[in-house]
């Protein structure tokens, strides 16, 4: 079972809670807070352990609830178990693809990918390489709010959980991302919040800059300026086009990705505003 | 107030040690726990507010230490804001002097530099600038035991709490170490384990490595055989002469030592065995 | 055209060699070059088009071959539209042949990957979903020389020009290393020179190190001792138990191995005794 | 000698240049050159040893001016042994100043650092440590376009041929920047062009980013637009508030800015437009 807490900055916070775990037989595998000074706001995170727990886990989330109201908390509670259900969208760059889906069979990425989605067919391929469904779904500016309400159908009948937009180079509609609140991951192939928009890579070369980056963030409506979960950047010289850059951004873009991806499948990320706090594994 | 537990792995240890601070109105400000699985033990740093504390901080102490009794569980507890009494020993490179005294006077590291040791004389005119004591050692093959022991009886007068090697080329004896277990700190010039001993750099270049590392570590009899505290790389080329990674290497050596000095300071550190846990600022 | 010269450092030599391209309307595209001094050798990398070239290619080859005679230079000239022919050792470590096969479909890496060869059956699929000869090639104590017989065979068979060692977890005798000199690339995932030989990892766990690494290096007679092409690092802490450090280190180490093979590819390799000299892409 | 060239791409370049110098055994010690696809020029840098020279220093300039008429390209010649006068203007940020002062002491800096400027009083000490005339020059609203003009006879005086901004908080007027046009590098405590402006330790923890960065820029009327010499960056996570960002960048942005310096003094960079070429050391 996994624990995240967020409560108005207060004495015995970490106390009431661990003292109501032990009090059960729950076995605390590891705690991680955090105080966000600027609004005294407390963050915690627990990993329980429930095998010799004395009483039902319905009567623990109920205690916990309870602790929470009390202390004017929010309390979000995972089976650790359950693999959250997830879709991957993507358009023609395969390594992020690749790289989700090696650390999904090798059984890092804990989660079912339920189906690739895709508005073109270089994917389809790789899809079949894993045995993972594929769904073309191919968008012209005529189409696109009807091929959107097909998509989320199909997320529909999937119970899709997070959306993976892995280099999806559409740009989703504002009813579709509240749909989907906090539970879609882009990854942006630029150091945000610099390079927003098209092509980051190009206008990296036009600005000379010596490294390039990648992000992965939540989507929100505003695009590019949703909560950063990952950045990486690697060195770039004049010898680099704007093409080679593009290039030696693919082995950080997939990085980042797969390991935002991981942190949210883990229940690590809780979201402050507009920034993210991330737990340790 | 900062507290170290080390403990066998069990039930309700977070719990009963929160639960005690928050009866006696401690409050705490960090908390962060690591099990090691090797050996089934409980590490875990807390850092506590004493402000509203309802008992005298010594019935704390002693209630700390009974609990911990009971658990059979080891502690210390330091004081936080009484700050430890440092000596520098160097020989020849000024750069790491530089960096701990800038940090050291910006108010970074939370001790008290009470002196500069040196078998030469390359680095007073470094101590005068910042005005810390200066002390000139000469050492030979003849007189080392000797000198050694003048050492010990001025450390000794300062009430030195922990000795820094910040690029000092003298090897200590093993009395020495054992009179300062785990409270020498040295700085070697080449990534550990690979390049022990002389001239690291040289050793690197021979072997031709595309990248050059410095590992900051507690000083144990087995020279650069002690626990590591922090280790950092840059890359070289086919470019860099051995005189070149010399250079090169300064700035992560500074870096590196700074850091881990820090660590120690702000008591984050515990050793399990040959390994360290560093917790987080 | 790419033509790699190892010449006695002397006056002249970029000023000649450049004069005869330029004569003969080879144009030049890239030139960079080095001096090792502690052998006062010189080292250069010319890469020419040779589009309007008024001679025929063999009576260019021809001046240069005499003009690296009188010189006393070693040259070497190959043919740059050509691709080298690969074969691919794996064992049971997908990651870094999927990295090496998706860089390859991409058109990055600059050869023809003719067969993958594994002892075991773990890399089938993956030959299958990039459509590469799948060799199966099970090795025990009692058949090792004679599998390695049917190996060289088979590699005689595809013409191959470089053997790359994919976590390929077999040693190779010293009479295929011979015969292959200069042309099997390994990678070792530890940081070498420390961590040579069996689970590194797992001695990088022991030791408490704050990085691991990966190397990529040519294969000689002795184990994890030959020239390094590249090295890169990653940090970890004592969260990490060697099990982790082993998923932690499969990013860099198929990064590394996939930047190593491109630079051989390239040409961009020149050996200077036990190290290596690297030229920019 | 180091002679840089740019000229418009064209066959033989490289061949003749060298030719004219082997001819006049001038000993070229290292060359390298670059060509920017989108406007067709090429851009090269030689190192060159005048030992053995057989006219004199004048006759091979006019011979190399001769030749860069005749291929329509510009050369710009110097000297490799007469250090560069260098201003440094700081305000309250020591550690920048401190990385120049110390390298410029061990010699890693090939340049005569003439004078400190500051608009503050905190750096007096630092340039009493190291021997350099400090000079107070206090601005306010009221006085600026005076100390400017009382500064820049400063800089006449001293015959200043290159100046450093420190962590200089005075933007400089119009005029200043086109006196030293190509002649003032700038560390900006932010990834450019991300962070543009004040406080981007600030702005960058309001957006919530994962890693921090500096970056050392040629100044340019366009405040913070100048051409990119270096940048790097940190890694930062929730637990740094934008304080903690300004000490943890300190780091970076002396790095970043003595090796931006170390470049121009050794004459590696050539401007192309808004991007810089920077040849290796």
């Amino acid at each position: 079972m996994i624990i995240q807490i967020k409560s108005p900055d207060q004495s015995g916070i970490i106390a009431r809670y661990t003292t109501l775990l032990f009090n059960n037989n729950a076995n605390i595998l590891g705690l991680e807070q955090h105080v966000e000074d600027d609004k005294k706001l407390f963050y915690m995170r627990i990993r329980v352990d429930l095998d010799s727990l004395k009483i039902s886990q319905e009567s623990l989330k109920e205690k916990l609830e309870n602790l929470s109201k009390e202390l004017g908390a929010s309390i979000r509670i995972f089976n650790a178990s359950s693999a959250l259900k997830v879709a991957v969208f993507a358009t023609k760059e395969q390594s992020p693809v690749y790289d989700l889906l090696m650390n999904y069979r090798s059984g890092d990425l804990p989660c079912e990918i339920v189906c690739i989605v895709s508005n073109h067919n270089y994917m389809k391929d790789v899809a079949e390489d894993f045995n993972i469904p594929y769904h073309h779904i191919p968008i012209t500016k005529a189409n696109k709010l009807e091929q959107e309400k097909k998509t989320l159908e199909l997320l529909n009948s999937y119970n899709v959980e997070l959306v993976v937009l892995a280099r999806y180079m559409q740009i989703l509609s504002k009813g579709f991302v509240e749909l989907y609140d906090e539970r879609i991951i882009n990854i942006h192939h630029g150091f945000l919040p610099a390079f927003k928009g098209q092509k980051p890579y190009h206008q990296a070369w036009e600005r000379g800059v010596k490294m390039i980056g990648a992000t992965a963030h939540y989507v929100t409506e505003d695009l590019d300026e949703g909560p950063i979960i990952e950045q990486d950047v690697i060195s770039v010289n004049h010898q680099h086009s704007a093409k080679e850059m593009v290039k030696a951004g693919r082995d950080i873009e997939r990085r980042v990705l797969t390991s935002a991806v991981k942190a949210h499948l883990e229940r690590r990320i809780i979201l402050h505003g507009k920034r993210t706090i991330i737990f340790h594994p």
